[in-house]
């Protein structure tokens, strides 16, 4: 493998740990515990990320780009209707985490928008395609907006915040989810 | 008149034009803006609230209430069903600048749970009586139970904030509350 092929195949590593061991521990956790669990040493990721800023905006710029890469593999999938409602249910689940790391960078005077454009840009384009293929489908009404989606998306997270580990979480979850539906 | 009940009407005086107040100019607004608004000295208003925190919970407390006293209102007109979705539309509106309140209050270190505990109490018996009104009348699903409709409350708030003054923003919360409906 090549110097450059190395040190890429050790950042992506070093992120993949990064979230792992925030998910697990918290963002409080080290950069020792992180180092440890990617199998790397310290200095290995301070030269990758030399901040916890620059770590936990690449975590969630990272984050974004696996969500987009799911919801393209669905819209890929082609024309189930169902691809909308899957993305929609990835988001939720994945979002407490997404949201302690953008509130962690904001009260760090951290501006993560150029950070998250990217994968933000290719998110947007693809709900619409897949909102497009559940309308067709049948599975979703057809005056929705892909805005829309996205204010859904953000109800649908805060109710599950709200709700915690209520047992009627999931309930609630497809309550909001099914306003979608014709 | 007597001197406690002027001081009590005083006091409500200071609170409705520090919301009025609070809500034109923002959180920053001064004690001076809210003296002369109610018609009262700077030194009326620091006997009744030393301070700004002390203000702004009372203040908060005073909203809560409010509603609380709209859907007591809304419950006692009876079974028409409707009361419950007006209650979530009056709620709604009245959100974002409670939000802000609260949120100023929390950064202040200030646990407001006390202040508003009975406020938050009547609240959650009446939208008991409305959702089980709602249900008699069929305008809501049977299988409700009222920590959903505070999760969607929750839900809509953040989906009208994040669509902020777009002009979806109507259809988006009729799209929501429709959730509920049979």
């Amino acid at each position: 493998m090549t110097p450059r092929a190395d040190a890429t195949r050790n950042r992506a590593r070093v992120l993949d740990s990064a979230h792992a061991v925030f998910a697990e521990h918290g963002l409080g956790a080290s950069t020792e515990q992180i180092a440890r669990h990617a199998g790397v040493g310290v200095g290995t990721v301070f030269r990758h990320f030399p901040t916890k800023e620059a770590l936990l905006s690449a975590v969630l710029a990272a984050r974004l780009d696996a969500l987009a890469d799911e919801a393209e593999t669905l819209a890929a999938q082609g024309e189930s209707g169902d691809g909308l409602y899957r993305l929609m249910r990835s988001a939720v689940a994945a979002s407490s985490l997404k949201t302690a790391f953008a509130e962690a960078l904001q009260r760090a005077g951290v501006d993560v928008s150029d950070a998250v454009a990217p994968a933000r840009g290719r998110l947007t384009n693809t709900v619409g395609t897949l909102l497009d293929q559940a309308q067709r489908a049948g599975t979703a009404r057809t005056d929705i907006e892909v805005r829309q989606v996205f204010a859904l998306l953000v109800a649908a997270t805060h109710a599950v915040t709200y709700l915690d580990d209520d047992p009627l979480r999931e309930r609630t979850l497809d309550l909001i989810l099914s306003a979608l539906r014709p």
